[in-house]
């Protein structure tokens, strides 16, 4: 396999919202994604999913917390935990979770992206 | 749980050869490494292996092939695959990999480090 560089990798879309896949080891996928705006509440019952945010900053909601992530943080949000992402302004970030992961969890919305490309 | 800043972590340890725990999420492990100098050869049968460069230069040593990682590229090393990473310089670096993967794979050697620790 090729190395991957992360900040060409980002060079190569610009949708929000839409995470691409650059790479895959032990059945988990790695992504980026640019994001701007407000996702919608959602959970994955049976996934973690981590956040490391590589620029901006990201608010993740949760029920009863407000975490916020800035360059180099990174949040793990544990299997079952409804979560939502807002950034005010554009944010990029990785993603690490399983590859049968669902983009919106149990929430079906008109941002829910079905099927993520590999770039 | 806390969110994780990659950089605050980085300052808890000066050991070479040494990953720190610093995330768990689907049976995988995050960890953070400072290394200089050369490891030994080995594989993972089992576990594919990500590396992440925070700061300066790896290069992993395949038995076919030169990989030099810089600032933010990143490399998956298969399972069954055998490498040698080798700094130069100091270098800061991410991993994911499975729990179960040990430091050196199948191979003991002085710089095995059999029990990692959470930072």
């Amino acid at each position: 396999m090729d190395k991957i560089n992360v900040l060409q990798k980002l060079s190569l879309f610009n949708e929000h919202w839409t995470p691409k896949i650059i790479g895959e080891l032990n059945g988990q996928y790695v992504k980026l994604a640019k994001v701007k705006g407000e996702m919608v509440w959602h959970k994955h019952d049976n996934e973690d999913e981590l956040f490391l945010i590589i620029k901006g900053e990201l608010k993740i909601h949760l029920r009863d917390e407000l975490i916020t992530l800035n360059e180099g943080e990174i949040y793990i949000v544990p299997k079952g935990v409804e979560h939502k992402p807002v950034a005010e302004e554009e944010v990029h970030l990785m993603l690490f979770e399983p590859k049968e992961t669902a983009h919106t969890g149990d929430v079906k919305s008109e941002m829910t992206v079905e099927v993520q490309e590999w770039i």
